[in-house]
Order: C-alpha cells, then structure tokens, then sequence
C-alpha cells in the first residue's frame, strides 16, 4: 500500500496537483477498501504527455548468438523442446517475454532430417531465413522450400510446421510473433496438430507460382482470409524490386529506400497484426531521424552500418538483430561507400494502424540527426 | 535469476517438457547473459492453450461508493484535481490502473456552475450519466445536454470539457475510457487546450438533430474520420428502440434483446477501440453462458437481477457497475417477473474484431447455466 | 449508309477535322465492308465536350394522370395485366421505356382485396405511396404495411409482391425502377415466384422494429446483402428528422434541407442501383441552380413549388412527378411564405458514385439563377 | 405510333397478357397523349426472362485490316485527324460505335516522330500493342515505351498522348476504351490539355519500376485515385507469370489458366469501368462453355484457335480481334498440340460486379461442348 500518494504532481492547469493531508490519506484508503482509487493520484502517471516506451533499444550481434543458437543441437532434442529456439529478450520486457513491445523474437536451428510437429495459435508468426540449405515449411498444406533472406508468414490461425530436408545443411532463421500481444490481448489459443504432422496437400511452392506475379492475380479465385495468400517472399526478387525502384525514387529521407510486403489481395500488410519490410540504404546514405509510434526488429539483410536510437549508436553487419522501440528517434547510416546495405524489419504498425494510433514525427534539429550520447 | 526453468513442463508432444540438467542452468545462464533465453523454458507459459485473463469478476454497488463520491466535491477542487473521479480498480489490474483488461472507468462528480478544464488524448473516452440535472459535454465545439442513462462519445484526439450549468444538480457519470490500452501500446499522447476552455461552435445539441435520423443521413455531409459523428446516444430513444426490437425477435440465448450502438456513417462500432450496447432482460428472463474474447464494463441502466461469472453470482440494481473479464462464462438474469431490466456495457470488441481475433463459446452443459462455486 | 462523312467537324487542334475527298469516301466505304470504321468521322460526336442529355425535362401533374390510373382497375384485371400501372414516358426515352435517363416510373393502382403474384428481377424497385389505405408489400417474407408518402424498398433479387388489404381503400402509389439500366447492360433476368405468391415469414413490419432505430443495430445479427435490411421508411419520422435537422443547419444552397435515405448496415445508400432522398423548403426558399451527373425523378411530398430546369419553370403540387436529366441546370422554389415544401427524389447516383463518374457544377451568373427561356 | 399494342402477350400467369380492344386503344392513345403508357403493353418486352444482346458475336481479322490501317497514314494526318483509328463497329451496335455491348475498340496507327496531341476525358482507355518499335504513351508526366503485347492504362480524367520515337517503325496498337458506356451514362467529358503536349515530368517508365514488384509496394506511398498506379503491364513477365501458375494449377474449365491484370493498391481491377486478362490455353486445351453478364473483347496474343460463341466457330491467330457478348455462351480451343496459345481481353466486369450483376451458367449438355449452328 502506498505511503505517499502525491508523487505525481504537476503544477500546471488541466493537471493533477494535489498535495497529500492526512484527511486525504484516510479517504485515499477507504477509497482503497471499497476496490477504487482518486483518478488525481495517478491520472499524471496514466496520461502521460506523451508515449515513454518500456523497452530499451538494443542489438543482438550474430556473432554473439550463433554458437550458443548451435549448441541447442546438442541440448536438447525437438521432442523435448517442441521447437530448438533462443529467444531475444529486451532488458525492459522480460516479464512478457518481447524483444520489443509486444513483438517476440527468436533464432530457430534445426537439423537436416528433422521436422519440428505442426500446431496452430493466435499468434501471428514470420520467420526470415538467416543460413543454411533445405528448409521448409507448411502451412495449412502448402509446403514452401526456403533459402536465406527468405520472408515466410505462418498466419494466426494456420497449421504450420517446419524441418529441414533430409539432403540440407543445419538451418538457422528469425522466428518472429506477436505473442506476447496475443497473451496481453487475451486473446490466445494454441493447439497440437491430431496428426501431430499434416500433409502437403498442393504442388510445393504454390504460393508464389500463384500469388506472386506482380499486377496479376488469378481470375475467379476467392479468398476471404484476412491475411495474404502470398505466404513465401523470396530475396532475389525482392532486392531486384528495391535495385529497379531505387532508379527512379529519392527515397524516404527516415528510411532510404523502402518498400513494404503486401497482401497482393489486399495491398495491405501480410498479417493483421504484423507487418514486414525490406530496404536499401544507398552508399554512404545516411538517413534523417525520426520516430513512431510502433516497435521495430530489425535484421541486416545485406552489408553493415549503423542506426542511432534515442542517441546511441548501434552497428550492425548481416544478421545482426536490433530493435526500435516505440516514440524513440531512430536514423540508419551504410557504413559503406561503395556497396549497398539492406534492413528487413518486422512491426507492429498493421495493429497501430488498425486502431488509429499512428504518428509519427522528424528529429527537427541539427540537420535531422541526433546528437551521440555519453 | 531463476533457480529453476523448468516449472512449465507439460508431457504430451508439441510441448515443451525438458528437465533442468546443470549443463542445462549452465547454458540458459549463458543465454541470459547475453539478452537471450531458451524458448523451452517459457513457451508453455506463454502459448497457454487458452487465454487466463489476469482480471478477476467484480460488482461495484453504487450505494457503496455514492458517498465518497460527492465527498471529493469538498475534499478536491477541480482546478487541483483536474477532473473530481472515483476510479474502479480490478484486483488483478491495479498496475495498469484498469477496471477489466485494458478498459478504464471512473465515477465522476461535478457541481453546478463547475467546467473542467478542455483537453485532448488518444485514448477514447465515454460517459454514461447516473443522476443529477444540467451536465453538458462539448466536444470539439459541438456542446451536448446530457441527462440519465445517455451516453455520450468523446473520441480519440477530440478536445473535450465536461460541465453542469448554473442552474442544475450536482451530476455524476461513469466515466470509460481505453487509457490502459493507449499505455500499454505506447501510444497514448496529452494535451491541454490553449485556451483551457474551448468555444460552442455549433448549435446546441445539433450532433443529435443531424445525425439522429434513423434510415437518414444529411446529403452531401463527407466525414472522414474513424469514430461515429454522432456523439449522444440519448436514453428514451434507445429503450424505446430495445421494446420496439424485442415485439419481432426472440432475442440472443445470450444477451436477450440487445442492440449495439453505431456509427450511422459506416454501420460499425462508435469509436475505434471502444464499443457499446445496451440490452434489455424481459421479466423473469435468464440467458444462458457464454464466453468471448474481450474485456466487458457493464452497468445496470434499469431494474435489477444478477449475472453469473466464471461461476460466481453478482447481484446488481440500477446503477451498480461490474466487470466481465475476458472468456469467462457469464449469463444474466432478470430479478423481476414484471419489469424488464437493461444493462449498458461497453468493451474492446472493436480492437478484438479489428485484429481478427473474436471467439465465442456456448458452456455446452447443464442447459447452458453455470452451476454456481462456493 | 452515309452520304456525308464530315459532319462532325470541329476547328480546333485536338480534334477532329477532316473533309470528305472521293478517296476518302471510297475509304470509308471499304472500312466499312470490313465491319470497321474510321475514328475521325464520328470522333467529335462520340467525344462530346460534355455530356448531352437525350431525356428532356417534363412534369406529369398528378390531377392530369389520376382518373386515368384508376380507370385501369376497370379495364383490366391484375391477372390479366400483372400490374396495373401508367408509366410516364420521357419525350427523348421512349425507345427504352424511361421517365428520365436508364430509370422507369410508373403509378399503380390497386383495389382493396386484390394481390398481385410474387416475382423478382435484376431490376431494384422502390415505391413511394400516393393515397389509399391498406396497401402492402411482402418482401422476401417481410410484409410491410404501407402508408402515405411511405418510401419502400424492394431490391435487385427479392421475391416481392404488392396488395391492398380487404378493410383499405383503392391504392396509388409511384413505382421506381432502374428497368432501362439493366436492359442496358444486358443484365436482366425475370422470375414469377413459383408458388405465385410468397408466406409471410416474419412478424408484420419486423424490418422496421428491427432497423429503424437511430444510432442502434441488432447485436450479433450479419447481413452480407448489398442492399438495406430496412425496407420501409415512414413519413413521420422522416419529415421530423427534417424539421429538427433544420433547426441546425443552413441546408445546401442548392438542395435546401435534405436528407439522403440509407442502409443503416452501412451508412451508404438503399440499394446498389437507386438511391433516394427527400429534401425541405424553407417557406419562401428559393435555391440557386446547380447541375449534376445523374438522372433524377421527383414527387412533391408536401406543399408546392416550382423548380426552374435548363431555363423552364415547372409548378407542382402535391404529388405531381418531376424530372431532371443529366447534366442540367435544376434549382427549387417553395412557393408558400408560410408553409415548407418536401420533394421526393429517387436517382442513379449509386451507379454514377460507383464508377467515379459524379460531376456537379454550380451555375455561377446571376446570382445563381438561371434566366427563363421563352 | 403504334397500330398494335398486344404483340408482347405471353399465357402465362404473372406475365402480362391483355388483347387489344378498340376501348383499350382509345385508352392507350389517350395515355400516350399524356406522356405515359400502359405498362402491361411493355412490361414483358422491359421485363424479359434473361438478357438478349444487341450484339452480335464478331471476329476482325488482322490480315484483313492492316493495309487499311496502315493506309490511314497516307490518307489523313494526326493534326486533322486527332487520332488515326480505324475503330471496329459491331453489326448490332453501330448506333453507339460499339464493338460489343458498350465498349469501343479501334486500330491506331502511328508513324515514327509523330506524337498526338494530349486530352482527358471521362472514358477510361487502354491499349494493347500489335506490332512496332518505338511506341510511348505518357500519362499525367509519366512516359512509358511499349512493346508487342504490353498492356498499358490510361485511366478516367488521367491526360494522355502517344506518340513513336524518332528511331522507331510504324506502330500499331488496339486501343480499348468504354466510350460507348460514358455517353450512355450521360457522363462524358473532354478536354484538350491546354499546352496540347504535357511534359515528361518523372523517370521514364517510373511506373513499372515502383509498382510492379510482386508483394511489394513502395513504404509510405499514399495513393487515393481510384485506378491502379501501376499503368504498364508489359508482356515478358506476364507470360512468364502464367507458364510458372500453369505448373500448379487445372486451370479453370471456361477459360484454361487465366490471370486478371490486378491494382496493386487494391487487388481490384485496373480501372473502375474496364478490366481486362490474360489467360493461356495449354497445347490441344479445348474449354466448356459458359455464360457470363458483361460484354468481353479479345486478341490473340500467341498461338492460334478458335473459339465458339453461341454456337458458331470463329477461327483466331495472332493479333486477331473478336467479340463475345453478354450473355452467350462460349468456348475456346487452342488449335496447337504442342505450342500454347494465350488471349488477352477487356471487358466491362468491374461495372458489373459493382453494381452487383454479375451471373455465370455453364453449358450443361453435350459435355460442355456447344453444337455448332449451320
């Protein structure tokens, strides 16, 4: 119980600032015994002048993970563990387990021959692939082969397993969800597979041999599924699209050169509750600051640099995973002068949208960049 | 520091069921170290196979918090308090300041010839008027009477103060709001007009004359934004509707008659993130359970009866508040065998059906009523 | 065949100006024996400067029409005639049976006892009711009871029919359909119900109790048709929605108070092809001339007036029909300095919104009002 | 006037079926007099029980036309012509300048160096190109080269002009556009942009390079017109789309592998009053039969065929030309055992299924397969 409960006064109009007396205190208490509280005590404190984020920013070199990611081979078996996976852990969010706001993050390895069983949850999940050969997945029967930079969704709602073929190398990719949204939302629901491993029920990659023509789509084919039918973006293509726009487009000057993934049903984003997207900081591009609401993870795709968060420097090279948390400043830099660098990042700015909550807002001062701290 | 990670285990495939080794300690102190964890470790506990909602059922008796309501009128002013509020606070949501999941309410207390101060959040906001003579709210210059039982919006980003005239009573409202939410998505933003009181721009009560038109819509009127325009939903026509509805239909198992209220322009819910309804009990009617995602404050507009959740019976009469905790059972019932009874609620259905994440669930036993614990 | 190809001539670049020459002629003639044709002799026609309307404005006043239409129920049986209606027939449409533009209208009559047999059609139906007692419309099982200056839905697809009860009166009321669209665009079907006429399958006038209520819809009840499941809007309520919107409005300078009839489900208008309106005169109101794209067919409600269409002035009362084709300039005048006015308009704005198609142009001289021709 | 007003009569109950008598023709004349009629002398002529074109199935083949196109060049210049177009008429529809139900079609011509004059008008308008090097078109600033079987936009009230480079040859090309439906609708207008020539005033063929990245779109790109901003659909990649959805699909019945050439904003249609598609008859497909509601126009864009339309057999190759109308049944055969051969069409589906008229039969007899007619 709360000795003093003053401690958010603000001396300004249209503010609480109540001062603590002892008759105060007493109806404070009783106010307490009865399930209830003063909104003055606490209203500084629930209504903020604006979003202070909880989570801090942060990098996971991969260099750091990718022994320890390794070793889970050997620890313990897919049996045991359900899935081999380390997950991120942001020092301000380990109480709901999230990398970065309500976004979980995690490295999955697998073994060539080995096939983790099929379940279906709430949770929205996307995976990018960071190594190795023969990786798979399928969902709800469309099994999809997966190389690196691979951006794969597993929808809310979907069965969906994933192995590695018998012929591959060990495996390694980002599992990304928005579990911890769904446990806050109370919202979350899991199920085992009955047959613990479902079938392939069409051609191997159908998905993007239907789905991804770019201004096509297949005549009299329905789908009323809130998430896209697209299921697998491939690298190659990918880069192809952000070389080709970065011909004719300045670019954004917070994000360089950009481009989101969509339900091409749609042209929304790929989930309801996640989105993704890929880009390209020219050489030696240097991008402004800015913030939004939204939490960002983000993972190098191609090159290396840097990006200031809320005023300190992060570096990256490929594969390194950092996050942007919500209403903090943040600017990429390539550290290259000759080559191109490439940012894939997940989201959660399709819930923002959803519900109207989107902002965002230019670090005005010192030519758009921010001053390094300590 | 955890001592021991293995207190989620579950024995059945698809889960994660591995035994604390020390070579096991060993590694996951390792990942700690390094911003990491072991999934295994925690994905039972964060894939529940359900959602446990951290609320607990409660039942505000308004006679219990009447007086210390109007107390705060001697004991606060409004230029210290900012707003004189009596707030409920779940049990298990004191952290967040929250009645049930991420939904606010408060109880609110003003006297004649008193004006809060004019302002404006991302939260949204709702008022449902209890007693007393003379309240108005204006909200961006459209000033509105209020009366009992009415329910007024206050949307997401409007500037709003809330007053009673000269020559009215001392009032007292509920007040809704998503200010949990809003914090726990770091997007909740505060200001305090310029001015501390803003003009009546409009005719009094001209929200109601324009847009109060049941089947009607003024022509050529566009409206942009995402919550309803009209802004009071007064109680006469609405009960006069709930009897009206109730001579042609047998009603929800569930709910009885019930009508939600709506934005005219799209047909949806009032505001983004907050929904409303009222429903009406016929004498001696009791529904049977039923569980759904989402958060629900209810209030008792008319009559008396009790509602059964998760198990546990609370007996309401006009005005008493009470929560419904997201998927717990909960049935209704009319106390009187002559009068019928109506409970306004409002919810988080509209972030729920935004994000695609709406279940229901009929308890399937017992001729669909809970038998009661304890 | 053509004598002359060049009679479409126009002396500006941009447009098409070629002179006939004898090899040019033998050209054409060649093309045409090909089932071809060269663009530039009919270009100019065929790519106007703006639109054209091949309707003319008319007014058919209803003390001229009346003794016809109910000479009808002598003349013919409603077994032998399906419907006894007058329809009124554009001077410019007579080819595809038009009052003004693609929309039929017609006025039926009916005797007390007498039913017509079910049927439905691609068509949408409306009708607005003149005089009589007793009329009503089943709807797909929704039986409707109809009276004065009531404005009834029947849609694309429904299976309708139309009686007048044995305690009522002779029946006329005008029929609004969009016939000529849908033999237009050779989308036209027609179906007599099977079991001639359809059973009641809902409580009398449930639509209404269910739909009609302001700011409120049934919770929990879908409804994926494209159509309004209110089908019957009432005079009383609307005419005193009129009055207290005018109380808070300024109204159009073109339209005075007016009001669009919606689907409630959502905000847009009655039915996919017709959408309608009724709209206010102040007493002594006169607007100002504007013309729009879209073709529109009135019936004065209330009071009397005159409406100034492309420079000819058109008196009406009570119950006369008016029409205004597309793209000319229209502007209304209550004639009464004491009383209001209310004029009725059906119209294919849903057709020309849907397809982008919408134009409006104020006339800018003299004040707004158009000078008298003739 | 007429003599005879019985002549639609049909025995059949709900159908209108009343004999002329000299009391009813007096009646009838002295309705016509008041610009009315008896409905019951029309109904069943406005009424019919399913849709009879006014076109007539028509194949134009391009062997026939090109010297006559190409002699266009000869016979007039772009300055007095506006456009040189040979425009196709069907035999039903000649009063409209329509090749099939309301959309036009026509053959333009262009020598290198030459480049028409910039418009805009009302009507939505594509072409298709036939054959050349060197075509441009330019719309609203952004320039674009064609080649063989591109597909390009040039969307309602968007300016245009096309032109041929300086080093390019003759060009042919099909442009499409629903001229006809414009005027029918009363809604067309025409500009000529006032400089005539309208810069280039983005990269050239900017429009592929940030739209037609499949799943991709440009981040933070706002688009609000209500066409696709990707303008180009060029060939290589649409076919290429096609042999890659040919591995993992049967296909549809009626129409062998088709895709529709999508809005990537949306997943809609191009335009909002034409669609179009490309579909791929696999080596010795031969289709069923159906029947839609809409009005089609197709080329031949590879291969060789024929397709049967209301019974009769009209033999196609390349960059042929025919017509199917509403609804009559048809079916398509690709006439190689070994090569594929693909169909480009437009038609008029996104004006149909907005207004919620969309209709489609299979031909149940004989296998799917019409009898041939004569």
């Amino acid at each position: 119980m709360a000795s003093s409960y003053d401690q958010y006064r603000e001396d300004m109009l249209g503010r609480a600032n109540v001062a603590d007396t002892p008759e105060l205190i007493a109806y404070y208490k009783r106010l307490q015994a009865l399930g209830t509280g003063a909104l003055w005590t606490v209203a500084n404190k629930i209504e903020p002048w604006e979003p202070v984020s909880s989570s801090v920013p942060m990098l996971w070199r991969y260099q750091d993970l990718r022994d320890d990611v390794l070793r889970a081979l050997d620890l313990v078996t897919p049996e045991q563990a359900g899935r081999r996976v380390v997950y991120l852990e942001n020092e301000g969010r380990s109480d709901v387990v999230a990398a970065v706001g309500w976004l979980y993050s995690g490295l999955q390895v697998m073994a060539p021959g080995e096939c983790a069983s099929s379940h279906r949850h709430s949770a929205s999940a996307l995976r990018f692939i960071m190594e190795g050969q023969g990786a798979f997945t399928n969902v709800d029967g469309h099994k999809m082969t997966l190389g690196a930079n691979d951006f794969v969704l597993t929808p809310n709602g979907t069965w969906h397993e994933h192995g590695v073929s018998e012929d591959g190398t060990v495996c390694i990719w980002q599992d990304g969800l928005d579990i911890p949204l769904m446990n806050a939302l109370e919202a979350n629901f899991y199920e085992v597979h009955p047959d613990l491993n479902q079938a392939v029920s069409f051609p191997v990659d159908d998905s993007t041999a239907t789905w991804a023509a770019a201004g096509l789509r297949p005549a009299g084919q329905s789908w009323s599924k809130r998430y896209s039918p697209l299921l697998k973006y491939e690298w190659a293509p990918t880069y192809d699209a952000l070389t080709r726009f970065a011909k004719v487009t300045d670019g954004s000057p917070f994000d360089g050169v950009m481009m989101d993934y969509i339900n091409p049903i749609s042209g929304g984003p790929v989930m309801m509750t996640i989105g993704a997207s890929m880009q390209l900081l020219r050489p030696g591009e240097h991008t402004k600051a800015h913030r939004q609401t939204g939490s960002f993870v983000y993972q190098c795709a191609k090159g290396a640099g840097y990006s200031v968060i809320n005023g300190r420097r992060f570096d990256w090279r490929e594969r390194d995973i950092f996050v942007v948390p919500a209403w903090m400043y943040h600017e990429h830099a390539n550290a290259s002068q000759t080559d191109d660098a490439c940012l894939f990042a997940f989201h959660d700015l399709p819930v923002i949208n959803a519900l109207g909550l989107y902002r965002e807002e230019a670090f005005g001062e010192n030519g758009g960049h921010q001053p390094l701290i300590g």
